[in-house]
């Protein structure tokens, strides 16, 4: 599935966007500020908004009922902030809205998250009106002053702007879209209460932002990056997670099957490339991947890192031996070729030129270790289940209808290994590592697209932060499979720092279902009882199952032992 | 019950603190950052530290697990700041510790509630080791920059350090705890987690600031208020929050009880004084309040108002009825006599010298209506029960040894009218109102002070974002009751702006135990269910009791009625 776009639906952030639906009808009237912030939303195609009304809020939530989006009511802001991050992942760009300060204050570590993994969601938060401030009043919800929101948001987002002023609000609008869409991080718009009905007072024309590379700068960096594969021995592509928000996994496909160069992706880019694809070798990630992977990688001579941010995690805790020297490193914000730089050159022009370029490089045989190793699942029903052996069985449950939403911990390094059929078919906070993701990520996801069933991996920590959630699942009719694996406590802290403060209460998850009203509840200690609640989960379509796997509170999985051994070693 | 306060636990904010515990021995080593912050934390009285730790932070809690400090683990990190700033509003400051930017960024909200009602609270958020920033990797949880979360708290809290350095580590605590003690408002620490065993390079005395009055602008203030109250016909006392911040409830009573003056309250600074005293006359919020008070307050020729936020809630949407003409207006920001203003006047000093004032305003009777009804509650078991019917139940319930903790919504409405023993047992949002306050602020309020038990009121919407909490209140034992007003949706927004927005899941609150394995839980739909799960929930002592109140989605309290009235009155 390739990740739908902003209209038009196949546009990636470069081109020129379709002609917007916001021009007024000649003679008639200028639209008000909160009608032409949904039609512009509208235009990036988005079609779920999600949040929490309040006060300052309600106009523009009427407003929004009252037209072709759909609210989606959340139980806590953070949680609407990560399902409007999945759903920009799933679907190109995603919103949310809340009311001010008690709202958008509770949004600030989803959004900030967002930043950091380059998800476009938009914040639109209401705010007091603008005749309302006259004489400083202490309106409620207020911090330090009015402004005290837009600092803060003006921290963790690349665009933000207050919707104050009728005469330039389209134009704010704009130029705030635009960035989330070209930059791919989250942009803050703040609409004061008394503003979402005022008619915009200047004739507006959507503008349509032209971005273009240095042409020269483009062809030196194509014909080294030639150059360089053609005279390497060993090339391999690690394909990164801006490869996806850019719609460009297809070209990378492209640029390995042409040429025959073997592929594997960062864990932040997991499913950036289907993994079941001949030409995929798995997840690069330092210490912490397989090894024959590792071998593999770093025996490259010629490293062509597509999109890929070479974070702490996607390098294995700095376990990862990457020479600057043998690479060519491009992602939107750089491009480099060994130890030098090529300024003004669009990731996207890079990559297709790439495609284009008569290359022939060595091929070699793949690795004997497949990608995918054949599952040999037999269950020992009496057994005690382990980490290593759930996700044994949960790599045979996955077919091409899922998606896999990882939380952080051991669930984010176990699934590492997972096999995904298709691209964008994992979702994870793989670099900001917030923990409380997935279960509401899950609910994105599933707007973003209905036909996905959602296999959420979630540690019992992150589980009691956002649990919750499900209750949109279940309003909904969704029926995300959610694995709660339950050692007791946080179970990589103990990995690095153990005391009492890593135990956490041992909960009923199974019991979550009776509280909501809605879904159905497993527990399960054995190999048996997997089997058993797998069966009945899978035939539950309508909606959540949730699955308590009580595992040891010192188990661990097989991507954090080989670390383990990575690190004792250093010592 | 007065506030513990910060050592000497009597001292008001400007009083010198005592000498603190934290000087070096003579000839021994300096202590480490991270003992400093500690030492100077258990100076300010701070006994208890909520949080939940994360890799940049877990040397910090492997070394307060050590201390004498208390670590109280919490299920999210916003939770556990309410919980801290219920703590600071108990006990007289509060802690929270937590990671870098997934937890941090995750208390803004919480945080800067605090710093809109005045709350001491202690910020602590580990972060990258300073040596591991050099080459400006991408560390996990990392937004921005490695500033962006300091640039955050920045505009939430009254003061902030990052204590990197070790020449100025200890300054920066003490000057950071000094602003948290005088301006009761949150405080930010950054600790890197390479600093936290990094030892003082400079023998260190913590600096005792000394903040003093103009004394000639006192004498001028203090003599324009004794004029004005032995010229005035009909004083009235407004004491508002920063009386208890300031340790100053006592001295309230003692200026009413000296002058016979009566005296009401503000909605965030409920409880104050007591609500059974005779010169009491309940809470005034214009239009929002009891009749007879608004009447008695709005004809004075002369408010005494202490220490009182003028916010818009507390001004009944703005119904009130106030005449700065009529007006001694003092708060620790602000002297306002009539129309013109003093600086430099401490809030203590300005309040010590009226009640050593030689005042003798006229003596007027009190209202007909006491301040608390005498209750005549009597349950007809069939009955469905209301709003009104519950309140006046819980108004019968209260004892001395209760604090009663309000969420947003009509529950801090109708608790307007609930009449509270001692000061500080009843503590709201009334200003910042974020949802979500009550439950974890239960908690706090009894690590605080465990002679109380907990209240809780709080609406569905509330109760769905932070009821999760109540696993804190089981792990420790705690016994709160808690009333969850089930009206199916966000009611008081229905009363502004009704939409399908406003409905919410209607779950099956009192079965939240079973998730939790512990406590008890009650459905309640008539008068009937309410005396028998008061009579369980009474006896149940070492566990929280749940009781889900059915109420009709648009039954509202008295409160809210009679505000209904007057804005109906405007239109």
């Amino acid at each position: 599935m390739a990740a739908k776009k902003a209209t038009p639906r196949k546009s990636s952030s470069h081109r020129k966007p379709s002609r917007p639906s916001s021009r007024r009808v000649p003679g008639g009237p200028l639209p008000t500020i909160g009608e032409y912030l949904i039609r512009r939303l509208r235009d990036y195609g988005i079609e779920h908004v999600f949040g929490i009304p309040g006060d300052f809020v309600l106009s523009f939530y009427a407003m929004m009922e009252r037209s072709p989006l759909h609210v989606i009511g959340a139980t806590r802001e953070d949680c609407a902030g990560f399902a409007a991050d999945a759903y920009a992942r799933v679907h190109g760009m995603g919103a949310v809205c809340v009311t001010y300060c008690v709202g958008g204050l509770s949004l600030c570590n989803s959004i900030a998250g967002a930043y950091a993994e380059k998800s476009p969601v938009i914040v639109i938060s209401g705010a007091p009106g603008v005749d309302e401030r006259r004489s400083d009043p202490l309106l409620h919800h207020r911090v330090r002053d009015f402004n005290t929101q837009r600092d803060v948001f003006e921290k963790i987002t690349v665009a933000s702007a207050s919707l104050d002023d009728p005469l330039t609000a389209f134009r704010e609008i704009d130029r705030c879209l635009a960035a989330a869409h070209r930059f791919k991080r989250p942009v803050y718009l703040e609409l004061p209460r008394d503003r979402v009905h005022t008619r915009g007072v200047y004739p507006h024309q959507p503008g349509v932002e032209s971005v273009v590379s240095d042409q020269a700068a483009l062809r030196e960096a194509l014909a080294e990056a030639e150059n360089l594969i053609n005279s390497c021995q060993r090339p391999v592509i690690i394909a990164g997670v801006e490869m996806h928000r850019f719609g460009l996994g297809a070209e990378v496909v492209r640029l390995a099957e042409k040429n025959g160069i073997p592929m594997c992706a960062t864990l932040l880019g997991k499913s950036v490339v289907g993994e079941k694809h001949p030409l995929y070798l798995g997840i690069y990630e330092g210490a912490m991947c397989r090894d024959h992977v590792r071998k593999f990688v770093e025996a490259s001579d010629c490293m062509i890192l597509l999109g890929t941010f070479l974070t702490d995690i996607d390098l294995g805790i700095y376990t990862a031996n990457i020479d600057p020297g043998k690479c060519i490193y491009v992602t939107s914000e750089t491009l480099q070729i060994r130890h030098h730089f090529f300024h003004d050159v669009l990731l996207s022009d890079f990559v297709a030129g790439l495609v284009r370029a008569d290359l022939h490089p060595p091929r070699r045989p793949l690795p004997a270790h497949p990608a995918t190793p054949p599952v040999h699942y037999e269950p020992h029903p009496k057994a005690k289940l382990t980490t290593a052996r759930l996700f044994a069985r949960i790599n045979d449950l996955l077919d091409e209808n899922m998606v896999v939403v990882t939380d952080v911990g051991d669930c984010l390094f176990a699934a590492a290994d997972l096999a995904i059929y298709r691209d964008t078919e994992f979702l994870s906070p793989a670099y900001y590592t917030s923990m409380g993701f997935a279960v509401p990520a899950s609910i994105g996801a599933q707007f973003g697209n209905h036909k996905l069933r959602p296999i959420v991996l979630v540690g019992d920590g992150a589980f009691q932060m956002t649990c919750l959630e499900l209750s949109t699942a279940l309003r909904h009719g969704f029926n995300p499979i959610v694995f709660v694996l339950n050692n007791k406590g946080y179970g990589t802290e103990r990995f690095l720092c153990d005391g009492p403060f890593n135990d956490i209460l041992n909960w009923n998850y199974h019991r979550l279902p009776e509280l909501l009203g809605g879904g159905e509840g497993f527990e399960v200690h054995t190999e048996g009882e997997l089997e058993a609640a797998l069966a009945a989960a899978t035939l539950n379509l309508n909606t959540p199952s949730l699955l308590n796997i009580h595992l040891d509170p010192h188990d661990i999985s097989p991507t954090l032992m080989r670390l383990a051994k990575t690190l004792a070693k250093r010592i």
